[in-house]
């Protein structure tokens, strides 16, 4: 299929000339003012100082066709690389091919919990690094390639780190990663395995991603690609295809409820962005879908401007919660996460660490998922917005698993344990009283 | 594609009629004396204690087709539905669905050790519970619902208990599952996670698969599925996927060399068998391959005796390695990983756990693949057998990768910490030297 110039997802235009392939993208974009910049390592409007995103002249006409098209792609997200800031042959380059993790319909939890209408469950632990970070970073690497940095960086609660040193190994890029001192052991060791530098940094992770913002000022910076900071327009791209791939996997429907946890907010905001970016091209039928978004108690700074009914996100000084990849206190899209959830009539909720624990093991003891403590959040608060009413049980749910439950080892693992330790012999078994 | 029964396996041509629909699976057969008997939980020849294989009627006719048929099946193992024992409609039923997963064009790591022919990774750490092991246990699971198992169990280094806890969680079954006591943290939660019953045995593996044979053989076990031990025959058949999916992600070409890590040895004798396989559907053109086996040095019954000369493979009492899901002391298939390793012109060979932790590192720091200890064993003797000669360096050679990395911490943490624990400033950074 011949991929047609038609359309832009800005609204603009006017296609700004650009001196990088990065396939569909033809400039940056203020998601405030709506001002056009070229492709480049830039991810504040120059005009307001809003956030630049991606804009894009997406492939136009018979939607059938772009189906078939990405059905006969790679199994990974570069099938949706028609509609991605990354060169057409990206496939080809070494990188970690992240995605079409699989969509679980979760038949048996919908069971326990009164879910008639379809339950499922993304599960992004099947990632190479076993994260969703995989998706954004695989992206960040192709900017940070197109322009000509060396060094491949990040600000992280763990699993970025990981993602940015396995990619940057793959592709022979240096790394260098920062992280708040005092991590899960697994994400620590996955951080420095690839061989890159790991910094920790004696503060909160939004200690260590103001330290990255002044960095990139510095000479000490140059050459640096921050995949989170200054490649953030093209990284934060990637979780795009979460709602690209859940929608395929349906079957090429919307899903009615979908639920996604917060830390800094850009997974919501582009998977919102990408639903209805599917719609525009015509590769679902349109129609209502509600977005729902999930925080820990100990770190909920959305959700309590959300309850408050104020869009004012005020910071969490001192996160305190077991679901450390969400401890972000100061999250730069919190208030378009608020408008989105209003807009579509969904909600914002959060759940304590024992909720979170308990949502982890239900989804191990039924679907066979074992999540990291962000995945427990988002069931958590699943549950909690079913029992409230405010998600409808009779309507297709997606709940996001974006982890894995081995990089969080330590939620779970006092209740996790032998149920008896015996002798070989079938008269101790027998004593024990299991059979 | 109509399927038709026109070719067998086994070189019978009288099909035996089952009362189970486990697709082209149509009885089973000694491996040793070829007697058949019908599909059934049973594992050895009643003849000549040979241990029993499924026998089949593969589809036959133009390998075009199959190809195509595979093709367009889903994104896992079941695209191969048509050459395992299971039903037709598999894909329809709750299970783990794994496999599919990524053979990683591993350049760097190749242009390390020298290997100019072409160097892969058959990662399967991408696997739902991150081990190659959710192969055989989805096929076994099949196997018990046939035969109405209410109980799914094995004896396990750890991988397989967690495979066998996740499957049976989505299937609905109950599990217990058996482990030597001090095994990996990791791999214990994640046995007992799931939410079935884990009893950890005081001994080695070895005391471990005793006992369940005895409890198979007591009314304590009676309506038991041991995916190892009752369910073996149809368990065992999961690792041939291994193979159909390396030659389909070669563009249905037989590797010349392919290294794989010895515990039972199972897998190797099922891959060696699935390449087997394809040659005669005519998936594949007829070419000589090598296959090569590794094991650890605290543990290598099998190199011993290959080395030796002989294929009387002496039982290794005590295993004494880092490399523990491959502690086998007494490995069921030894000999026949010595013959094929003969037969094809390969090796065995074995690495301590010094090597184990470089190759490791090796393979995290050029391709970003974090693999467990067992991948350390295989990618160390790799690298041996490349030094020896054994291994040609300009032949297509793969690696295979079964575990992950973040089951097995305790091997490289001491060595993957940060660089530097930093105040969040410029000045500290600039001191640390880093930049």
């Amino acid at each position: 299929m011949a991929v047609q110039a038609v359309e832009s997802t800005t609204g603009t235009s006017a296609a700004t000339t650009s001196a990088y392939d990065l396939g569909p993208a033809v400039a940056l974009s203020c998601r405030e003012c709506g001002t056009r910049t070229p492709l480049g390592p830039s991810f504040v409007c120059l005009e307001c100082f809003g956030p630049l995103e991606v804009a894009y002249e997406l492939p136009g006409g018979d939607p059938e066709a772009l189906r078939a098209r990405i059905a006969a792609g790679p199994a990974n997200m570069w099938r949706y690389a028609p509609l991605l800031p990354v060169p057409s042959d990206v496939a080809a380059k070494p990188n970690l091919n992240p995605g079409l993790t699989p969509l679980v319909q979760a038949d048996r939890l919908a069971a326990e919990l009164g879910v008639t209408g379809g339950l499922y469950v993304k599960d992004d632990s099947g990632n190479p690094t076993h994260s969703f970070k995989d998706r954004p970073v695989a992206i960040a690497l192709e900017a940070a390639r197109a322009f000509g940095f060396t060094t491949l960086s990040c600000s992280s609660t763990g699993n970025l780190a990981g993602a940015v040193g396995a990619a940057a190994a793959r592709a022979g890029l240096r790394s260098c990663v920062f992280i708040p001192d005092g991590l899960e052991q697994s994400k620590v060791v996955m951080a420095a395995v690839y061989g890159g530098e790991l910094v920790a940094i004696d503060g909160t992770y939004d200690d260590v991603n103001r330290f990255c913002s002044e960095l990139i000022g510095d000479p000490l910076g140059e050459g640096w690609g921050f995949t989170n900071v200054n490649l953030r327009p093209f990284y934060a791209e990637g979780s795009k295809t979460l709602a690209y791939e859940i929608c395929e996997q349906l079957g090429w429907e919307l899903p009615d409820q979908i639920v996604i946890p917060v830390a800094s907010g850009c997974q919501l905001v582009k998977i919102d962005k990408g639903l209805r970016e599917l719609v525009r091209l015509g590769l679902v039928e349109d129609k209502p879908f509600q977005i729902f978004a999930a925080q820990a108690e100990g770190c909920s700074p959305v959700s309590r401007a959300y309850k408050d009914g104020t869009d004012a996100v005020r910071p969490v000084k001192k996160p305190d919660t077991i679901a450390k990849s969400l401890a972000i206190g100061d999250p730069a899209d919190g208030p378009y996460v608020i408008d989105i959830c209003r807009r579509t009539g969904g909600a914002v909720d959060d759940v304590n660490d024992e909720q979170i624990v308990d949502a982890m093991k239900l989804l191990a003891r039924t679907e066979g998922v074992f999540a990291e403590t962000a995945g427990g959040v988002t069931l958590g608060v699943t549950r909690k917005l079913i029992e409230s009413g405010a998600i409808d049980p009779s309507l297709t749910t997606v709940v996001l698993n974006t982890g894995d439950g081995l990089k969080t080892l330590d939620a779970v693992a006092p209740t996790s344990r032998p149920t008896a330790v015996i002798r070989p012999s079938l008269d101790a078994f027998r004593d024990a009283g299991l059979a």
